[in-house]
Order: structure tokens, then C-alpha cells, then sequence
């Protein structure tokens, strides 16, 4: 039986989903790779918490060095917050020679580029299954079960937090606030959920899966983010009457020898798959050319789903390791077209759009807004103006107006924004006009 | 740059995207590998006839012997149809220290105890992704991605004839003959589309996945089947009343050491996520005790869609050939508990069931019908008695009767069928009871 040490630094909800799977499925994991797996060490700052899934005395380490110095010790999981530590840790532990599994989308995405190289570099395999959407297999899927595939289009649900808050938005007319609070006293959103509201960490995992399928570096300060904190439920009511349901997606296409990276609250048509996905659950679709459309769901988040990933990174390794594979990197590294990935800038995004405007109620707005469209090259697909807005959305407008919404087809943000701009200034609308992208098949 | 020389065996659809991709994106997967995959040779019996992806004449071989005696062919891919012929090739390919790649879901399942055990023995890997729902990377799934998960349950869609045809009648109201009829028109369902009607097809896939998942192999003619060809709209309509959409579900769970393997006609309640799933799609759901619920969606079938999976198969042992890797097999078996899987015999079912009873038209009946299920000790959820039944169902049933429909809570099989019986011989209701699992939470 083949034996691989491996050591978790960071002992939180995910860490302590880690050792117990390791320590209660040796078993299962050995008949299944014929490797022991062995947690020799687990480092954390702090060994006075309680823990859910307490460890032996034998297995705390008390300092960093405990793991980093200990040759016998062959892949390093690093569990921890934040970027600074984190990188310090991988550079450290490559340098050692010790192979890393993560699940730190944030430490990733933004300095992605630094540690894959230094990691390719010295043979050193990094495993991030867990970076994106927790259980679901989906780097695997990019890197290996999709490997025939110039990816097309990815796009889905990869913040539970924010799904969980648009449901309850949608289904049972909760305002943002509440809905967000609802959350929090679930556990679906940190007590700080600037970063998932914000969209923040669905973009830091969809430059992840953007890297993987396009085989170039992202950078992160060059992705185009939208969050969902000034989402109205009026909006969400009014598209789901045109058939649009919102959820925040996050999007990675690539054309023309440029990838569009970009999350932002999005309406989908009410039979799209990721439409249906509901609460907590994250999904991804993944277009391949030759595939056509597939999705992946599941759990996004939580201690034993995330760990469930973590583990398949660390068997992985454990193989490759005990098959003295070295130079199987390439494959795992975000970075196969060796070079950096070409961002597409918000002016040259092509898509549909919801522009919702206030208007005073009376004739021959619409002419005018159409015109203005029409004079920008913006096609137009629907147009709700009701007669009658049902009560609780005429109490957000000011009195004497109505909301009146237009559908898009697919049109460049350039025009749009320069049309809206110019509808806005012309002061035959009044307050703020409301745009918000739509992803179909049309685009 | 590596080289890795492959075989086609068997030149139809799938064989013709396979080599469209090989051809094609040398380069993609060159970059994305580090290795040239060179397609060697291609045998088919009858070269005189038109391909989708003709072929220059020095890939065309005449005979077997120069792909299987051609030292420098490492893989071959197996994409003939029936099993004896491809049956004979694969153990030929492993004596001659050929990895083999499949999509042939016959074969693996009644033959597969035969190929494995001399693969194993050989050091020989068999590639069989393109087996089980096309491109959907579910092997990979759960050889890999969920290795750290005791498989709980897997269930889905594995057939996408069956499905558009079930979507047909449920959406657009047709009946079973007019369905099938039209999804042969459309190139949905073959001219013979008996194995996918009766389930067999969908039972290949199913028992593939129970083997990866639990262990061990199954011996196929002990797996239950039921196909569609005696649905009747009348159920979908019914059934539609209480919450429930018919699929053709297969099957695989543990309990207590058995694990049952199952395809039948399922309701499933309407939000399950498979319920959602119409056409020709493909879907699995996996539950694993540690990712939760998971499901994987996409293309079950098609030249490109398994082709794509073919590749990466390909790719995958094309990957292990040049890291020297020989005995990373074991977790590419179906076998690692080494030994055959307990199924569960029929009668030791326990689920939900739907009953439709055809009763006269008068009262008392229910009574009569409700103590002969408490008798069998089967706990009744949901009753469906309507004063009046639409038109279309007061045709199919004989003058003066109405349908019962009950709806139990989760029962033993061998209970319930004997309840049933008990039902009928008393004479209390006309004609043929209807029974139809149903799969939801509860069970």
C-alpha cells in the first residue's frame, strides 16, 4: 500500500470537512486508488476554538514550518482567507516542492498567474476543484471530460448567497433588504457579504473557469462587475411578466480572439435550465462546439461539499505522485495557450437589454424613446407599458408616472448606454433609467 | 512533442465525429496535452459507401490484423455496434497491449466482467466515458470528482428517445404511436427503436454507473426493466393533477449491502430538477454523502456530443501512455470491491407508488380499496377521485367507470402488488389496475 502524507493549513468549516472525510473514508478511499491518505498535520492559529471535527493532539501543528520543513509531507491544502497569507503559503510550499490543493478563488484570480508559473516551473501541481461552485466537478469537466471542446460560452450561478436572496426576491416578493437578512439568519450570507453581494466572488470564479477554457491568464482588475445591491423587486416583477427571470451570472465567451469576462444581474428566459435553479444551489453551463450544451449543479458552498472537492484534488495528486508523474502539468494549469487572455471591454460587449425608464403618462413618449434607439441602431423586441401598474410598484414611481420597459435585441453596449444617455438627457423621462443585461440564445 | 498513435474500429456517426475532431483540432489538444494524437488507421467493413467525414486513403484499413498487429497503435477505438463482434475485438486489443476506448454501453454491461478483469490483469485501461449519457462527463464525475463521496443514490434521464417522446405527450397532449412516430421522423428515434422503448438501453447505462459507483459488477439479466410502450396519457394527464411529471427514470441505490438497479416509468414530483428536463437531454442526478445532490445535464446522444467524450477518453489514457503509468487502473475499474454487486431482487422494492384503479361509478369503492391497503400495512397519501373526468379519458375507460387514482407513501413492492391483487381478484374494480413507481424524497 502506498502512503502520501498530506497537511490542511487553515482549520475552518471547509478544513474540518477535509479531515473528516480523510479520517472516516481511508477505507473507502483505499479501495477505490489503492493509496493511503494519510493527514499528518493540521496547521491553525488557534487550538483554544472548539471544532466541529476535533482532531488528535499528534496531528496539531503549532507553526507553519512544522508542515513546510517536513519532507514527508508531499501536498499542502491550503484552507486559510484572504490573498496575502495564502500566496506567501504556495510560493513557500512550491518552493519546497510540495504540491498545493486550494479552494481560494480570490488568492486565484488575482494572483493566479504568479503561483501557476513558479508551479509549472518546478513541476508542481495545483489542485482548485474546489475554487469554483464547491462539490461540482466542473474543473475536471473544463480540463478533462471536455477536452475536445473550443469552449463556446460559459455562464452560470456561482454565488449561492445571491441566488438565495434573488429567489426569495422572485418567488415570495421580498425586497433586497429583507431577503439579504433572511439570509443572513440562515447562514446563507456572512455577516460581510459585501463580496458575494457585490458580485466579487462570482467573478473571481468565473475568471478561474475563463483561464481554464481559453488557456490564458485573466486579469481580475480588467473584469466587468455588477452586483446585485441595487436590484428592485420591481424589476424582477415586470421582467418575469415579458417571461425574463433575474439571477446574477457571471459570463465568459470568447470571440474574435478576445474573451468577454463579465458578471452582472441578468435576466434569463424562464426556460433556460439555470432559470430554474433555485436557493443555495449553483449551476454552470458550459457550451462546447462539439458537445453543444451541458450543465453542471449542485451545492456550492458548505463544509462537506467543498471538502468533497478538496479530497478529489488531493486523490488526484496522490496518484500522480505515486505514479511518479512529473510533468502532468500542463493539462492543469490555466495556462496552456501561454499567453494572457485578451478582455473584451464593456463598450464592445454585443447582448440584449432591459432598459426600464420612468415616464410621465401621457402619449408619444414611446415615439420619441424609439426614435432615439432607432437613430442608434438598437432594435427593439418588446415594450411593456401597462396601462395599469399593480400598487406596489406605482409607490416607488413618482406620481403621475409609469414604468415603461423596453427589450432590446442584441445591440452593442456603446450604442445603448449613448442612447439611454441621450433619452436621460432630453428630460422627457424622469429619475434614473434601469438597464440590466439579458443572456439568450439570440446572443 | 509526443506522439500517440490510435485505431477506429467501426466507421458510422460516432466514428465520423471522432475523427473530425482528431483531425481537427490537432492543435487545440496539442496545446492543451503537450502530446500529438495521430489517428492511425480506420477499419470498417464496407469502404464503398458515402461518410460524413470521407478519409484519405492511407487512414483506410481492410483488415483488422493491420490495426491490431500494428506495433504502433497504443489505443483503439471500439465504435461497432452489438456485442459479440466488439466483444471478440476487446479481448483480442488487450492481448495484443492495446488500450481500448468504447462507447458501446452493451457491451460493458453484459460483457463487461470479461473485459475488465483481463484489462486489469493486462494492465490494459478501457475508456468508457461516450458509454453513458454522450457528452455529459458523468464517468469522470464519479470515478473522480465525487471519489470522496459514498454514492447514496443515482438517478436519471439515460435515454433521450424516451424522453422526447414522454416530453411529447405531456407537453403537446399526444399519444404514445403518434409520439414515436414523429421522433423517428425527426432522426430522435431509430427504425427499430425497441432496446430504447423497452428500457434495455437506458439498463446498459444505469448498470454501468452502479458498477463505478458501488464496486463491483452486475450481472445485467437480473436488472429490472420496464419500458414505456404501455403508457397511457391518461396516467400523464392524472398524475399532472397531483404534481407529478413521467420520465423514464433509471435507477441505482445502496442499502443495507444490496444495491438496487432499476429502469421503469417514474412520476417525479414537478420540481424535481429532472422533471424539468425535456427532449432528447440527458440528465443524472447523483446524490453522495458528502457533495449532497448534484446533477449533470447535456447531450446523451449524437455524432459530436459522444464524440467529445470519446476524445477524452483519448486524451486521458493518451496522457497515462506518456507519463509511463501502467497500473493507474484500479480506479478506472468498475471492480474496486472486487467482488459482484448484491442486487436487490424486485419484490424487496421499497418505494411510492401510484395506482390508477378503473371503478364503477358509484360509492363505497374507496372504503373497499383503503382497508385492503391498510391490511397491507401500505400508508395512502393522495387520493384522486373526480366527479368529472375530461373527455378524453371518459373514451378510454368502459362505460360507466371512473378512474381512482392513490398515491401511497413509500410501501413494499411485494405488499403493494399483493394489495393490488387482492384489488382486482375481489372484483370491486374493471379491467387492469395501473402501477407506477414514483420517485421523490420520501424514499
Amino acid at each position: 500500500m502506498k502512503e502520501i502524507n498530506i497537511a490542511i493549513v487553515g482549520y475552518g468549516v471547509v478544513g474540518n470537512g477535509v479531515a473528516k472525510i480523510l479520517e472516516e473514508k481511508k477505507q473507502l478511499l483505499q479501495d477505490k486508488t489503492g493509496i493511503f491518505i494519510n493527514l499528518k498535520k493540521v496547521f491553525t492559529r488557534n487550538w483554544n476554538k472548539k471544532f466541529a471535527y476535533p482532531l488528535h493532539e499528534e496531528k496539531k501543528a503549532y507553526s507553519l514550518d512544522e508542515i513546510l520543513n517536513d519532507d514527508n509531507i508531499s501536498i499542502i491544502v491550503e484552507l486559510t482567507g484572504g490573498i496575502d497569507f495564502p500566496l506567501e503559503l504556495a510560493l513557500k510550499a512550491i518552493e519546497k516542492g510540495k504540491h498545493i490543493v486550494t479552494a481560494n478563488k480570490a488568492l486565484l484570480a488575482e494572483k493566479g498567474k504568479q503561483i501557476f508559473l513558479k508551479a509549472e516551473e518546478k513541476g508542481i501541481r495545483i489542485g482548485f476543484e474546489a475554487s469554483v461552485a464547491g462539490g461540482i466537478p466542473i474543473i475536471r469537466a473544463l480540463r478533462e471530460g471536455l477536452v475536445a471542446n473550443q469552449i463556446t460560452k460559459i455562464y452560470g450561478i456561482l454565488n449561492g448567497t445571491t441566488n438565495y436572496i434573488l429567489t426569495s426576491m422572485l418567488n415570495e416578493g421580498k425586497e433586497f433588504e429583507i431577503a439579504l437578512k433572511e439570509a443572513q439568519e440562515l447562514g446563507y450570507a456572512e455577516a460581510d457579504p459585501t463580496l458575494d453581494i457585490n458580485g466579487t466572488d462570482a467573478a473571481h470564479k468565473i475568471a478561474i473557469l475563463a483561464s481554464l477554457a481559453y488557456g490564458g491568464f485573466v486579469d481580475f482588475s480588467k473584469v466587468h462587475i455588477e452586483g446585485i445591491e441595487n436590484i428592485s423587486l420591481m424589476d424582477i416583477e415586470l421582467a418575469k411578466e415579458l417571461g425574463y427571470i433575474l439571477k446574477l451570472i457571471a459570463i465568459a465567451k470568447s470571440h474574435d480572439g478576445e474573451v468577454e469576462v463579465r458578471v452582472h444581474p441578468t435576466f434569463l428566459p424562464s426556460d433556460n435550465p439555470l432559470a430554474k435553479v433555485d436557493g443555495v444551489f449553483n449551476a454552470v453551463m458550459v457550451e462546447g462546439d462539439a458537445v453543444g450544451e451541458t450543465m453542471f449543479y449542485g451545492k456550492g458552498a458548505g463544509s462537506l461539499p467543498t471538502a468533497s472537492a478538496v479530497v478529489s484534488d488531493i486523490v488526484d495528486i496522490a496518484k500522480s505522485i505515486s505514479n511518479n508523474i512529473g510533468r502532468e502539468i500542463e493539462i492543469t494549469s490555466m495556462n496552456w495557450k501561454h499567453k494572457d487572455l485578451n478582455l473584451t471591454k464593456v463598450k464592445d460587449f454585443f447582448t440584449r437589454y432591459y432598459v426600464r425608464f420612468t415616464v410621465p403618462d401621457k402619449t408619444g413618449i414611446l415615439a420619441k424613446i424609439s426614435s432615439v434607439f432607432a437613430k442608434y441602431n438598437i432594435s427593439i423586441a418588446a415594450v411593456l407599458q401597462k396601462e395599469k401598474v399593480i400598487n406596489k410598484i406605482k409607490e416607488e414611481l413618482p406620481k403621475g408616472t409609469v414604468p415603461l420597459v423596453i427589450l432590446t435585441h442584441t445591440a452593442s453596449e456603446n450604442n445603448l448606454q449613448s442612447a439611454v444617455k441621450e433619452i436621460q438627457d432630453s428630460g422627457f423621462v424622469e429619475g434614473k433609467s434601469i438597464i440590466i443585461r439579458v443572456e439568450d440564445e439570440e446572443n
